[in-house]
């Protein structure tokens, strides 16, 4: 790795965060092109189906007037090799006569993963892997996970009390946290494809479960309804907003009630719901409920937990349905990060590993 | 305030913290002597009933060769102008020629506030007050209490896993935090006067109570134990670590079972224990239990509330005294830091004020 090869990729990186968002399913992936110590072009791949990074930050560097032959590519992830949507990356990389690519990650896909970096090595090109490859993993932590199982990425979103309750005994939550965890919670929305809530959720609150951030691309919104107690509710009249707006999906055991109303699956298994939203092409989800996010948890790749300065003392327990009688055995969780926002707070983790943390 | 005074006010804060959890009940305090720019004096109230800060640092000038004639002091609290224990410092600060004091704080205690600044003024000393004022009250915050109400600063410590349980349904509980964690409470440990728990914590886990760290005095440690069942066990035969060392007392229904025990008081109402802590020269207190917090909940001045990264789902629950039905009503806690501890986080609160945050 030579001088300057973190700080080119960073910038990469960054350049590929324009793209969150707009490019699910596919991964976010930025490029910055660079001759003589010099930035002469940027790229990044801007929303799903369009140009990818690469291709982008080499038309911006001939609009400019620059010569890219015998420049440096950083790039966050492996060019293409393969013809999709767009013409491969690693062929118009050697086809323009770069020196040098500066790679992030691999491709995360087992069946092409190291096929576009051996392309261009064999055209002479001197590639180098792994630059700042945690932050690009992470970045595209949705995209691996979904390219690799073809289920989606399941995040599970909650605001609880200091003590632990997503509501009162009686159901009342209006507002745990503050404004700016709830800002939060729409950029949260705008990675993540499809929102998903239970049937009750819809009933009582009534949301439109879109994102309210300014540049956000329409949400599919899941619901899980089992008894079509929403159906029931829009054949006696009630409208609920969260049609006024993206794809509804419905996953219940009776679909004869949403026809003529709402796309709906007659599946209710968790895992099978996430199979189905899978090859629906739906990458990521953001579990908002609360008590199916219990329902989903053993699937949870992420935890989105908002902590409001406030006790109930009592009331709904998001985890109920986990039943832990021994310490020992708790479900343990890693904590990536916890950040205030304002009078509240996030922690962000995920799935712990038992045995490290067990009886020590 | 001249350039510096920030500056020196700092170090002299941090100074008054090597008194920590040797002064109670006296505050912790510290000086600096500033003389042409250069620093010739510091000192530190470092036990209870010793010299004070402001003749600490003139005898360390002193005893560096240095003359206080002319110079500046900075103090964090404002200088003594009565006798107590030891002779009031205004006077001396009179005596040794200073032309200018610094002073953070006024004496907290209503009685004697601003009496040392007017006796130095009098004696044609400048005297500027307020120089990191808030952080001269919040590292006293312990003293200012107990000064202005005669009842100890009460301080609430809980250890929860991130959905709120402080043990599993059959009351297992080790360990929710980790290390670094239980690190910290030795500290909070050291702080506080006095350690607060319940019988029920006494008899399932024999814990002895006391400050673990190096130069740490020994602990005071109050049991709340309503029937006597503590006294009964050590009338058949149990012993307690608690009673390895520092003083323990017990607060109880029947303090005829503890003669020739322990120290016990006829009194369980937790005002009531408050006062006659206050009465005893107890000026804090650091409630570990887990169901006695909730007893002390309305009495709270702080709370310590470490999270392990750990989910229960169902479990004891800390507060569970309070009702809360709707989430309006929630109690409010105002949170002053989150500190990450490895693989848990501490968030430390003050009780919030309920009109600012509801119905926003």
């Amino acid at each position: 790795m030579s001088t300057g090869d973190g700080k080119f990729m960073r910038l990469a990186l960054e350049l590929a965060k324009r793209g969150d968002g707009w490019v699910n399913p596919n991964p976010m992936v930025g490029a910055v092109i660079v001759k003589d110590e010099k930035i002469i072009g940027l790229g990044w791949h801007r929303n799903f189906g369009g140009r990818h990074a690469e291709v982008n930050a080499i038309e911006d560097a001939k609009r400019k007037g620059h010569d890219v032959r015998g420049a440096t590519m950083y790039v966050t992830l492996e060019p293409c090799s393969h013809w999709g949507k767009q013409p491969p990356c690693a062929d118009r990389i050697i086809e323009e006569g770069f020196k040098r690519v500066v790679v992030a990650m691999e491709d995360p896909n087992p069946l092409v993963a190291g096929r576009g970096i051996e392309k261009m090595r064999k055209a002479g090109i001197e590639v180098e892997v792994g630059v700042l490859g945690r932050e690009a993993r992470k970045l595209n932590e949705i995209f691996i996970k979904y390219i690799t199982t073809g289920t989606p990425f399941v995040s599970i979103k909650l605001a609880l009390t200091l003590d632990g309750f997503i509501a009162t005994e009686n159901g009342s939550s209006q507002w745990i946290t503050g404004e700016e965890a709830r800002l939060k919670v729409q950029e949260l929305r705008k990675r993540h494809m499809a929102i998903m809530v239970g049937s009750g959720t819809v009933l009582a609150d009534d949301p439109r479960l879109n994102c309210r951030l300014e540049n956000c691309p329409e949400k599919v919104k899941v619901i899980l309804d089992r008894s079509g107690r929403v159906a029931e509710a829009i054949k006696a009249g009630r409208r609920f907003k969260l049609f006024e707006d993206g794809r509804a999906i419905f996953f219940t055991e009776r679909p004869e009630l949403f026809e003529g109303i709402a796309e709906a699956y007659p599946i209710t298994e968790p895992g099978e719901i996430l199979r189905k939203l899978g090859e629906l092409g739906i990458d990521s989800i953001l579990i908002e409920g609360g008590r199916i996010a219990c329902e989903f948890l053993a699937f949870a790749d992420k935890f989105y937990l908002f902590y409001g300065p406030k006790l109930f003392g009592n009331g709904i327990k998001p985890f109920e349905c986990l039943k832990v009688e021994n310490a020992d055995y708790a479900l343990l969780l890693r904590i990536e990060s916890i950040e205030r926002l304002g009078e509240s707070f996030l922690v962000t983790a995920y799935p712990g590993d038992g045995d490290v943390q067990r009886n020590r």
